[in-house]
């Protein structure tokens, strides 16, 4: 953006940095960072910790306190001007004296979008927005996803042999990855929403789709999401089990057993596959920022045929499982090149002896909206 | 080593550069470096160019021309003691009034294997060597188990999808992975004395198998080998067009065409499949170091399963196939997760929207000798 220094640069990258460190408990809320500065001293900061609690603007101005006053405030989403769980923050930033505020993106939210940035102006507050704009939606790509789309930020996570296969023939997948890969995966897992798998996998795997973290590192549990049409496996399964909620997704026509007290769903079906579209916009009802899909080659598939993979997070072993093992996404359909599925290498990291790979779907790419 | 300075280092890395120049050329020869210098001042270099052309030593000679005199010579092979299509370099050393020869890595060719040095310390000169061994053993991969092993090193080259296939269930391949990976392939072509195909890919896709540059860099072309047991595609292909030449290894019970004029050899068949050891076997006897595969998911994974396999080029593009596309390696037989194939990332690179991985298999990681 004209008009930015490399002061607010700096003090921007650290707001955003400050932001992230909300990934894993501000769900559903958005993550924020907040930094107050009067030129290159930064006179106090913080982050939108938890739903319900304060603020990171309201973080920042207790940590100032006197020293607000002709700061300038960075953040990395417009003060909110709505009286949610607490008070509108713009008007805290108007009370506290602060002279500038720079943002980095508009709050796409209907009770904010842009009225922050009105009443900050209408105070008499210098406002900018758009500064480092992209990384800012990027990491709030799912609470983008939900208010803009109305849907989840989706991303499929998925292990495979280095030719290609999630499974031996015989259903055999445990430890395609290696150990580290799946101490990564549980970090993904603690910044989704939601984790989702099927009824298929269920009864094959029975994973139980928590976060384990080897630290006690604080996070909000995701929901456990179990496509499940004919609720078929609402009585077994460790994805019941612990501390997490668990909501079963079905059919209208699906009869629940008479004990059934788990939190369940309806959706459209049609013969035996659910309406993912319409999946998705019930777990945007709900909250859901981002949905991280673990099943298998079936539902992984769907999803891919659908439009709705946002993201695939791929760990690649270097073995190979042979051409009987099971395929990556099954039901794809393609016949000749022109319907190859392209996708973009986001990024690759080395994750112990596996690879991890970021996609993003092509032709997608344009339309993500929250893509960096 | 110990007792290498910091000089001796830098020297022999300059050796081991000048070396590589030659690895399009220098085949069926190994790939040799050569620097002179006193201290740290260079007073002569040169490298092996080709066959029957001046030896790496000769030509650094020739350079310093009275300045060998008392020079350090950096050799990235024990100099040859044998007189072959020139005169033995340890001679040539000794007559120039070098001093002192440092050298990365014995020759296990037969008629040098230590004589050459043997010839050095004879006249009075301090050998050592083993400085940088690693690399200048896997420079020379494949001259060094042609030596060793009795076979070249092999190569298998893929080019699959993200989900693991090489060809649609049509058999469509075409533009799986880009141009930028097409051209990366010439370049590891060029330096393979042989590349080996099936006479099913002939059939299927009819590749040239030439080495096709952008600029007019210099190379001897590859021999071009097709596996054909019953001798059913010699009078179809455009492998047996241009200036490179063919080779056609059959079953000793194929019957050729009267008027079959490529060369060809027989070797030891069961059913329809040839023993890929005694292929091997034929390309060492004719002075092949690498070889490189370039063939189906049935020769690929034959020699797979057969332990043949060296390295594996794989370029992979961010496109999804489908799971009734074709695999990257049929035949396999792994049906528990203790039979799985482990192999070990070499390097990962971009190559234009795709990834390039080199990999090696796991099991003969530390049998593989040559390896860096």
């Amino acid at each position: 953006m004209q008009g930015h220094s490399e002061t607010d640069h700096v003090m921007m990258a650290r707001a955003l940095r400050l932001a992230g460190r909300g990934a894993w408990t501000t769900k559903p809320n958005p993550m924020v960072g907040c930094v107050l500065a009067h030129g290159d001293e930064v006179v106090g900061e913080g982050w939108h910790q938890r739903q319900g609690g304060p603020h990171a603007e309201v973080f920042a101005l207790q940590a100032a306190g006197e020293r607000a006053r002709g700061a300038t405030a960075y953040v990395t989403l417009e003060p909110c001007a709505h009286t949610g769980r607490t008070g509108p923050c713009a008007d805290a930033l108007v009370a506290a004296g602060v002279s500038r505020v720079v943002a980095a993106m508009r709050d796409p939210f209907p009770q904010v979008d842009g009225s922050g940035f009105e009443r900050l102006r209408a105070a008499g507050i210098e406002v900018k927005y758009g500064l480092m704009e992209a990384a800012a939606q990027a990491l709030n790509r799912g609470y983008v996803s939900r208010v803009v789309r109305g849907r989840p930020w989706l991303r499929v996570k998925l292990a495979m042999s280095l030719d290609g296969h999630t499974a031996l023939a015989s259903g055999e997948s445990k430890w395609i990855s290696g150990e580290a890969s799946r101490r990564d995966v549980m970090r993904w897992r603690a910044r989704a929403g939601a984790l989702l798998t099927g009824s298929g996998t269920v009864m094959a795997d029975d994973p139980q789709l928590t976060v384990r973290l080897d630290d006690d590192a604080d996070f909000v549990p995701p929901l456990r999401v179990v496509l499940d049409p004919g609720l078929a496996t609402v009585a077994r399964g460790r994805v019941r089990e612990g501390d997490a909620p668990t909501l079963y997704v079905h059919a209208a026509n699906a009869k629940p057993p008479r004990d059934f007290t788990s939190d369940r769903v309806a959706v459209p079906a049609s013969g035996n596959a659910l309406d993912l579209a319409a999946v998705m916009r019930v777990l945007a009802q709900r909250g859901i920022n981002e949905v991280q899909v673990e099943a298998g080659a079936t539902l992984a598939g769907a999803f891919m045929r659908a439009g709705l993979v946002d993201e695939v997070l791929l760990y690649m072993a270097p073995v190979l499982l042979g051409a009987q093992a099971r395929p990556l996404f099954a039901g794809l359909d393609i016949h000749d090149m022109t319907q190859r599925m392209a996708l973009r290498i986001e990024d690759i990291v080395s994750v112990g002896d596996d690879l991890r790979l970021r996609l993003v779907p092509a032709q997608s790419a344009g339309d993500a909206g929250p893509a960096g």
